[in-house]
């Protein structure tokens, strides 16, 4: 049996990891028959959005680790714990949580920082050859990741494209319900909620990826 | 095609709503081709629970519209402007929030007191014999609304089957990818996370729970 890590980046569209991608990514991931545990930074968000308003939250402060719990019933471990070697597969759903508390590209763009342990792990997975797939905006830690012209999606939206390629990724249009892939890099992505206008139509863009990157051999 | 409301109590399993619970009630709606809105009380929370540790957070306090809103990507109305004129089904997802939230029955079992607000709605749905769902812990709303020796299940838990009982339920054992129905009543319950040890059996859960009600006439 397959054993995927997911890096999950808080518990929320806007300042978290999309609720939607991430439980249908774990889903997914036991539909295709194989296991999976969860990671996150022990890092301060960002900041904390009012998901009822869409303001920030002034004054609030929530970890990280702490709200992905929330997805994985309390069944996650630092990022700073995972072990390359224990796992075959590395998937990270997106929401802004990937590019607010992962790395910085929501708000610096192309000269965004990156969590170091975060950026550590998704860097030994690349290096070990082993396959990885990144959602919606998540291929931002891709496209410093992987670079040298490495074929990846966000959708269609052309700054954010721009933004990866600036990065050294090579942007790919894509449909909401297909994946690009990468055969060399062994990278899946796909657009996800930088598209979907439904759960419906994540989770076929959800269900694609994960099945994609987990027949790689 | 059908309208569904759906009655959220937070984010997160262990003080709101379950997440995989919720998430996936969201797919099946859209999958057997009805649509949704969601809806939850503009209240605070009995409590913050940190979910990586399980302790309370003390001093912490959040309110159950604003969490739900993570689930409802923003797109989520307070239950007191619910008109179940507009709607065909409704249907409560699980997670200890659904006991703690919209009802007290985590706390003081057969005596709990329950927010008016949502008793309101669930009430309205029953009396104009509109479908209504419940899965794991929500049927503690079940038993109040529908009384009378009406069908219903949490699973197999002995102490909580009991306390539905003494509600003015009928509880039945199930198994977690079965429903039970009560066809005067026309209401679907189905254990979940009462009893999965997986989110393919939440799932399981869910769809049958989904697919049974939308069936109803």
């Amino acid at each position: 049996m397959k054993q995927v890590a997911v890096i999950l980046s808080g518990s929320g569209v806007f300042d978290g990891a999309e609720l939607h991608e991430a439980v249908l990514t774990l889903l997914a991931i036991e539909q295709e028959g194989a296991s999976y545990q969860c990671f996150a930074p022990d890092v301060e968000q960002l900041h904390v959005i009012n998901h009822l308003t869409g303001e920030v939250a002034e004054g609030e402060t929530r970890n990280v680790l702490v709200e992905s719990a929330r997805i994985a019933r309390g069944n996650i471990k630092p990022i700073a714990e995972c072990d390359v070697n224990a796992f075959d597969v590395l998937i990270l759903p997106g929401g802004f949580g990937a590019a607010k508390n992962l790395c910085t590209f929501a708000v610096d763009g192309k000269n965004c920082a990156y969590n170091e342990d975060v950026l550590n792990v998704c860097e030994a997975f690349a290096r070990a050859k082993k396959p990885a797939a990144y959602a919606c905006i998540a291929p931002a830690l891709a496209a410093k990741v992987y670079g040298n012209q490495t074929k990846m999606t966000i959708g269609n939206d052309k700054d954010t494209a721009e933004g990866l390629n600036a990065l050294g990724a090579c942007h790919v249009d894509c449909a909401v319900d297909e994946v690009v892939v990468d055969n060399d890099a062994k990278l899946v992505t796909t657009p996800a909620y930088m598209m979907a206008n439904s759960i419906s139509e994540a989770h076929a863009s959800i269900s694609k990826m994960v099945s994609t990157v987990l027949a790689m051999k």
